[in-house]
């Protein structure tokens, strides 16, 4: 078996190392992992790492998609689906290709209207849920992934191929994620457009706000843990932001309500409905941490 | 010495606990913690357990007062101001007084207003930057100040007695805490009114805003973060919001101005804009964890 990473930064390269050690190190002793990358000095410090056991540069793509039978893309959204747009006729025969991009719903409609599933392999968009604030090969971790949870993409008309999408969930258990939740590319967006994005873009409003840097001065914790995710990788985030638009606009504006509501309790001094509104917010809050 | 803590819930009891294995346990081994509660249960389990040397009921307080050379008062905001209205003249000479409430201004312009400064003992107000969304004397541990920050208030014409601050910043270095920070009330309250209660309010909203409670299922933890203090003391935090409700209310507004551009740059798909802001937010928040 043969496991192609396309970019090696902090996700592929945790793919890569988690493979590494959890799999090839366990079940499938003749795995190998190849993986292709612009900068060569990722490539490089991989090879002599024993993480990986064949390098591509970009110009050999297609030599390395020959023979790989899991294909990790780790790339950013526009680059992910350019890369499915040029390669759809490059797949060996069988094998699985998936993503990581953390929209779907505009690249699942991209790869259907434009056609460019590729015929001769199975095409499983998928979202593991890991992140920090960190970039690049060097910080990518295998562990990063152990107790997480994945997201699968499940067409609305159901999987193309059941038995390819077995072998790949027992590929994502393999590399230490506990949890699969399969929904379609709608649902995705939606969810992620509240839980992960609404979280950056209000982290990002409270850093801005920040009128004076030394008004964080007396620490204490609530607004380091709120806004650490606010270390943003910028062009990232911009293309993802704006791939959900519609999703993450309509959360900003119920964001946006329920936060004027309480400005208009404390400015009328409402203790009462202050209180009552608190006492909500943290039942709910408490109820989601048993979800 | 006599230490005595008024209010023996989660921060009193972290207090009593700090004072006893910190203080008591090295460089005072004469000292004895007093302490004074309602809850008759939070008190006996404070004296099995070695915590505190002597226990005393509400109707108590002026027999534990007359021999206490330190008090802790750890009530709520307005408790706080009428427990030092009604014991002004019950203090032990000399005695050190401080609270721990989480807004300044109004109770230190109130003490002065009103006269209820005691005219034989030292009333340092001070914030012991160390919370949790827990609550009660069980939940109380003495570890909690470890490295954390203590504010203390400075008038602005200068402490009343060096010498009583002097003593008071030992014992608060013997709890534990590293840093201790010396403002005056108005620029306590707009840092606070920022780091904490903005972020308070924020992770608020953003939980009354999930319509479905089931939006957060996918997990990733950003969300988890973010709203980890959403699970919020409502009676107390009704009473600091609205005691410093001007200077949070105008926080809030910032933070409204800084969204809605965020919003726009989403909505008419500026990418330029969008990422340029980003970068801006990534420089400042790494900026603010050097600070």
């Amino acid at each position: 078996m043969i496991y192609a990473i396309v970019g090696l930064g902090i996700m592929g390269g945790s793919v890569a190392k988690a493979v590494r050690s959890n799999i090839i190190g366990r079940d499938d002793q003749n795995g190998k992992i190849f993986a292709l990358d612009k900068n060569e000095e990722s490539l490089s410090a991989a090879l002599t790492s024993g993480i990986i056991d064949l390098s591509f540069t970009p110009d050999k793509t297609k030599e390395m998609l020959a023979q790989a039978d899991m294909v990790f893309v780790c790339l950013y959204p526009a680059a992910t689906l350019n890369f499915f747009r040029e390669h759809k006729n490059d797949f060996k025969d069988g094998a699985i290709i998936t993503d990581i991009s953390g929209v779907k719903h505009d690249l699942a409609a991209a790869i259907d209207r434009d056609e460019i599933r590729p015929s001769n392999a199975h095409l499983i968009l998928g979202h593991p849920m890991a992140g920090g604030e960190k970039e690049g090969f060097a910080a990518s971790r295998g562990e990063y992934f152990l107790n997480h949870n994945y997201i699968l993409i499940k067409p609305k008309d159901g999987y193309e191929d059941e038995a390819a999408v077995e072998k790949f969930r027992k590929i994502i258990h393999g590399m230490g994620f506990t949890r699969i939740t399969e929904v379609d590319a709608d649902t995705h967006d939606n969810k992620i457009g509240f839980t992960s994005q609404l979280c950056h873009v209000v982290a990002s409003a409270m850093v801005e706000s920040a009128g004076d840097p030394e008004i964080t001065s007396f620490g204490g914790g609530s607004f380091e843990d709120l806004t650490r995710i606010a270390m943003i990788n910028a062009p990232l985030w911009t293309e993802l932001f704006l791939a959900n638009r519609e999703k993450l606009v309509a959360h900003i504006e119920n964001f946006e309500v329920q936060l004027d509501n309480l400005k208009k309790l404390i400015e009328t001094q409402d203790a009462d409905g202050l209180k009552s509104l608190l006492q909500d917010v943290r039942t709910k809050r408490i109820q989601m941490q048993k979800n």
